[in-house]
């Protein structure tokens, strides 16, 4: 290497190197109308509509834990991951690319297993596996998932759009992922310290955050909603990383502020459960629990009375202002927390 | 796991595993009017287009080697690979998402000097970074390219579609990455064994083989030949993983056999001395060897005449027959080999 300068990606953290490459490469041109640095890249696709092109990769060991993550789970999970970025910006999904990297202690009947959960998906979302390819690794089995979809011009959302005083709106409710997450390292712990053989948990008590971390489902209800009653949001983006990350990327693409109550933000039952059991604040996990797939989205006032009638699975948690990449958070005793591009002022 | 078999991945091979898939999921529908089985899928676009879409893997240990592949070469190969999917069908890149999974070891600099190669690349080929993700990885560097492409409805060429009696062409010449890669996998060896710090080979009497393993270039000229001069091949198809498993695949999928001629494959004379100076047979560089990019594919015997008029890196090196899925090589001598479904019959 004739570079002998060495920063370590973590000098500058996972989002500041993607920011980085995003500054670098983000052209728009004729044929890709919108580039990096939204859920999806925007496509030229015909006089009405616009392709949408997202992929990602998942590490066995870093993205998941094949412990305690059955094969069709992890299939049916990566493809709500994957589509759910097309529905981030009002989008279908039509096809599917899937490629696999895998190590010699992989079978046959684990891949197949793992298609039956992406076909799975397809089915629930009305997409097909249309391509990709399967190569070897010495290590970790990763999973990249490519997915394309269509939206009417139209009807594009993007992050970049919400408006001073939209409304800030949350489909379902947030942190149950990662509290499933929570109870299944916890069993995982227990189970390695039991010496058993196998891996057999009772987790009656916990069906829905467990659920909610192994088999999430995309808001493919929340788009036939909008389409249904003629609404599109001004911005919209999917809880992938955790709401104050999610809210504060639609934040700095739209150059405007957010105010949330935190007494607002929809919290599933079980969800608490869990953090008290474990002794934990429900709020982190809310707050910075990711992977719930829910939808945040901004609409003008009159719009979220409208819709409200129609679709009762969302929420309004909080308002937009002109504080430029600021997200405030009033707590219910009244404190406020600050952050500013995602990371909290002290 | 409740499914308690375990077939090895070894036991069907990659090439049955890739089967076994597509012949389950491949379905084509009115937005993916073709799926799995080509060099890329093809998506509804518009009236006059069809969108393309073709994506890959490659894993560090598996796919290349960081100890004689500098990092801005590899991403400029990998593009290579990605976009040489897209002329293989006849059309021209337009978007490419990019997902990385990166070790600890891997600094923000060589990733810096990868996207130098993405961008070269993108450059050469007319397109752009348009996405993708970054995450960690606790072994191995593995990058996936998605690419986008288009082409017209008209123009689209498939591997299906050798009519019997077309010319079987071949661009440039082949083998010549595998002679590269011969000649720094021997290097290797020897730095390995002298115990010096720094990999800094002579490779002076080497360049054009190294240069088609390192930096191999796709044939957009030829695709523009083709366009210029209103040729639209029968069928096409890239060599990517050697000539006699590439054109297995044209015939199976055209339902139709081939029978070339081994004189006729078109060598480098670097090749061909790399091969003497290692005491190997050219012929199995040139068979057996991938990654040269080259696109193989066939013409009526009239356009052959017209075409090779106006393009002259191209030549005929055999002709599409009736024998379904058998592939026949007249060696020099008079011999003749034949390969059924890409395997040799003794």
């Amino acid at each position: 290497m004739s570079n002998n300068k060495f920063t370590t990606i973590s000098t500058i953290g996972r989002q500041g190197l993607i920011q980085k490459i995003a500054d670098s490469y983000s052209d728009s041109t004729n044929e890709v109308p919108v580039g990096i640095g939204d859920d999806a890249a925007v496509l030229r696709k015909n006089e009405k509509e616009f392709g949408l092109l997202s992929s990602e990769t998942y590490t066995e060991g870093v993205d998941f834990d094949p412990t305690f993550t059955p094969m069709h789970h992890l299939g049916a999970k990566l493809l709500t991951a994957a589509v759910s970025d097309i529905y981030a910006m009002n989008g279908k999904p039509t096809a599917i690319l899937i490629n696999l990297a895998i190590p010699n202690r992989v079978s046959v009947e684990m891949i197949e297993q793992l298609y039956k959960g992406f076909q799975q998906g397809c089915k629930d979302y009305d997409c097909t596996i249309s391509g990709g390819d399967v190569s070897a690794s010495h290590g970790a089995l990763t999973i990249s998932l490519s997915v394309y979809g269509v939206v009417e011009q139209n009807k594009l959302v993007r992050r970049k759009g919400a408006k001073i005083d939209d409304a800030i709106c949350l489909s379902g409710d947030i942190g149950g992922a990662m509290a499933g997450l929570r109870i299944l390292l916890r069993e995982k712990q227990h189970w390695q310290d039991s010496g058993i053989e196998v891996m057999e948990p009772d987790l009656s008590s916990y069906q829905y955050v467990v659920q909610r971390q192994l088999l999430p489902f995309a808001r493919k209800d929340l788009i036939s909603g909008f389409e249904e009653n003629n609404i599109v949001p001004s911005a919209m983006t999917d809880i992938s990383m955790g709401l104050i990350n999610d809210l504060s990327n639609l934040c700095r693409a739209s150059e405007v502020g957010a105010y949330i109550y935190q007494a607002a933000i929809p919290i599933h039952l079980e969800t608490r459960d869990v953090a008290n059991e474990l002794e934990e604040e429900v709020d982190k996990y809310a707050m910075f629990g990711g992977e719930d797939y829910e939808l945040l989205f901004t609409l003008p006032e009159k719009d979220v009375d409208a819709f409200s009638k129609k679709f009762n699975d969302f929420v309004v948690i909080g308002k937009i202002n002109v504080q430029k990449n600021s997200v405030k958070v009033q707590l219910a005793e009244g404190d406020i927390w600050e952050f500013e591009d995602g990371k909290q002022k002290i």
